[in-house]
């Protein structure tokens, strides 16, 4: 079955675009895609502002080449690019509370780039009136090759049914 | 030896408090402390905009309460408060590289709640130019009983000399 944003293992699948908004029930081995995201300087400087991580590498694009070693200047925050993680989850399931999350950070993402999140349910299990879902955590650059972060998370979900939201 | 926001394998020791800005360089064991940090309503709808995460437990307290099942309502997301980890470690080494780090949400954080984040250098091993460093990574309630967050990070710090900011 394939529904928009979902894609069940098939990570490199895209879904048909459609007007609905659609539910239906996570099973193990479903994968879900964010929309691309481009992190802008606004954004870095908001996520600065709000997180208090001024480390030049983000803001600096010479100290960025000089001392972080890197070539095309200011990196965004590792940890805004997870957030998309959380907001993937979120967005098809309102209510899940985050329990755990491991994050790589594999190759850094400039200012600028374009990204797309992916998670996918790797382990379902009923616990009380909730679900704890172990999800595999994937950041990759718009290519689709370049893995930026790879992990894993736990969440609780209040229910498998899923908001499908429709890609516009 | 202790230095303002630098504690030796003393976690729960308060530094104190000088209006000099030093220098030392990081052990094996040393830990390094926040200021206090509290998440207003509107840090957590900045992250919101910023993050895309727009889950309900964050912003809506009603539903917070009810499918969220937080008794105080409103949780700010974990992942920004285990922003406050890179935070640190780049307030004491700008120039800081985040290669990884392990997240388990222990605890909420609700909106207006106080926290305290502290890494502490587990192993550091020289590499290149660079030394990589794997901390502990822990936040806690202002009461500093309550753990929140705690997990481990890897970052590669661009010198040991790190930059011991006088508490005001």
């Amino acid at each position: 079955m394939l529904l928009p944003h979902l894609t069940r293992a098939a990570p490199h699948l895209r879904a048909a675009s459609t007007a609905a908004t659609l539910a239906a029930a996570l099973k193990a081995g479903d994968a879900l895609r964010s929309r691309r995201r481009r992190f802008t300087e606004d954004d870095v400087a908001a996520y600065a502002g709000v997180s208090g991580d001024r480390n030049p590498v983000h803001l600096d694009d010479a100290f960025a080449r000089g001392t972080g070693g890197f070539q095309r200047g200011r990196v965004v925050h590792g940890m805004l690019v997870a957030s998309l993680f959380p907001a993937l989850i979120a967005s098809h399931f309102p209510g899940a509370v985050y329990a755990s999350q491991s994050l790589k950070f594999a190759a850094p993402v400039y200012v600028g780039d374009e990204v797309v999140a992916q998670v996918q349910a790797l382990h379902i299990k009923a616990t009380g009136a909730r679900h704890i879902v172990k999800f595999a955590t994937k950041c990759f650059m718009d290519d689709e090759e370049t893995l930026v972060i790879d992990g894993e998370a736990m969440a609780f979900l209040p229910t498998l049914q899923l908001i499908v939201e429709a890609i516009k």
